[in-house]
């Protein structure tokens, strides 16, 4: 192994062309890490909010939440994983190389038969979805749930997985081609925003509201979604994409005995994410592996079109994942 | 047993006179339940919505959500209650009367040595302090958690259950007497809000934050409440009297990883609110009945003295719950 890798780096903030594919040293191994050599990455919104500076810089500039790929190097005090393990990871930052350095705990085993470029761009929406339906929103067979943007990463794996623990889902989506993916995922109902009032219609589908909200607007539908709340309900704000300035009426929570929580991943202290990333290892990658839940991945590119990934990342046109991929000729 | 009996009555809507001693009906039995003779029942801010027409008034216009007695008769179908167990029950109305019939479930037997009139003033507070802070609040052990109110009837509660989870509990309240109850109840720090400006003061004592507070204002203290929280903090709103009105900024609840929740007491299903009752004849009564939990008693008046107790219930200088005993000569 040579003692520098490629890796994308971010130069300062601005659009796609901030980030540039620089040869930088391979990151030494702390006690406890693996270095992981890796397959392929997934992009984020943590990264876009990055590159334009809304979010702090990550360390050394390389970016990067979640990857797949072999261990390569074991450190110090490293247990259960040896050299050729396959993996995936949830990284704090650093994904966007051919080398990153982890915690053990924070990698998650393949099963037989997951294919790394697959299993790059689960870690942070499977586990997104996980804590967010299980943890946060306490999703039980026979609940009705209503996710918002259930065609994008997370709300695509939202959908399944909330199918799967026994949910009846309804997700919300813009356009024919995203509405007809939400049903090929298993939503019981689409309401298509661009199309219809979607909160009238579930209404109508949903007279006694819905149990568990996933919301990615934030600000502009918080008072739609507390008034679609059956009592006891809970809505899981995953993001705020609409803004996030509310009115609340704490007397529409009172009324509902209802609750507000947010997403919350990066907050989590390390012993937490690693208790996570057991239950993501054990409750969400063998059903990948068996095909009864399915990543949306939309295109694939190499490490050097990292600026052209971001682009697709920001087009409004992009169905799911878009993942890059380290090996030679792996354009779409 | 008389075929009627003495209960308090809402006539209409209005002030504390609008509560008058009629002789009504002994409640019909259902299956399930049984019929409590009640020593003496607690009041609660539902009673003075209702009474002022905030709330829908109660079946039979009895209205009264907790009460202390002996069971005088059993319905069909009860399992475990005999005539002469003496109980506390957590009812839905009916309790400011001679007799209640409750479902058994929602009663909770009296451990040896508890008074029935202080177990008259303790289901509604002690369900309520126990649902928000176990259930809602997620309290561990090391927690920091603010109370305010801390010397109100439910909160003096929550001190008390927070400090014997094993929490350190900072309370608020106005004025040296309730000031120095929060003490005696438990508060390692007491804010005064007549006298400081308690967040200011907060910051200065939690600068990490605080992982649960448990809020009875509302709309006013929102922002100033979720920004004293610590990383993935729980904000609990069991009342409020402040005003129902919040601007609220998502962006500050996602950056905390943060929870707000709402009381619930009411919302809850009946097979819910039975396992509720279970856990607070389990874990709260005995500590009642060993001195470790000291129910606040303001002041005692006799059923026909009804609208008293409503006027001094809305008594800013009351500290701790009024209670009616149906016993003679037990004015205070």
């Amino acid at each position: 192994m040579s003692e520098t890798m490629r890796a994308a780096v971010l130069n300062g903030t601005g659009g796609p062309g901030t980030l540039r594919v620089e040869r930088i040293p391979v990151p030494v191994l702390r006690s406890g890490e693996v270095l992981i050599r890796v397959a392929a990455f997934g992009l984020n919104n943590a990264e876009v909010l990055q590159r334009r500076g809304a979010l702090p810089a990550p360390p050394g500039g390389v970016p990067g939440l979640e990857c797949a790929g072999t261990v390569a190097v074991t450190g110090p005090e490293v247990t259960a994983l040896r050299p050729g393990d396959r993996v995936a990871a949830l990284t704090r930052s650093g994904a966007y190389a051919e080398y990153v350095a982890v915690p053990e705990g924070a990698c998650l085993r393949l099963p037989e038969g997951l294919d790394p470029v697959v299993a790059g761009i689960l870690p942070e929406a499977a586990a997104t979805a996980w804590w967010n339906l299980v943890h946060r929103g306490r999703v039980r067979a026979g609940d009705r749930v209503l996710v918002h943007g259930a065609a994008g990463g997370v709300g695509s794996f939202v959908v399944q997985l909330a199918r799967g623990l026994g949910a009846e889902v309804i997700g919300t989506a813009r356009g024919p081609s995203k509405t007809r993916l939400c049903v090929d995922l298993g939503c019981r109902h689409v309401l298509d925003y661009g199309a219809q009032d979607i909160f009238a219609e579930l209404r109508r589908l949903a007279p006694d509201g819905v149990d568990v909200i996933i919301d990615n607007q934030g600000g502009p539908t918080l008072a739609a979604n507390l008034a679609a709340l059956a009592p006891l309900g809970r809505l899981v704000v995953v993001g705020t994409q609409g803004g996030a300035g509310a009115a609340l009426d704490l007397s529409m929570l009172m009324a509902r005995g209802a609750e507000i929580s947010s997403s919350s991943l990066g907050k989590l202290d390390d012993a937490y994410r690693l208790r996570l990333c057991r239950e993501v290892e054990r409750e969400v990658l063998p059903r990948i592996a068996v095909g009864e839940l399915r990543p949306v991945l939309d295109r694939r590119f190499p490490l050097d079109q990292i600026s052209e990934a971001h682009r697709r990342f920001e087009d409004p046109g992009r169905v799911g994942k878009v993942a890059v991929v380290m090996a030679e000729g792996c354009g779409d």
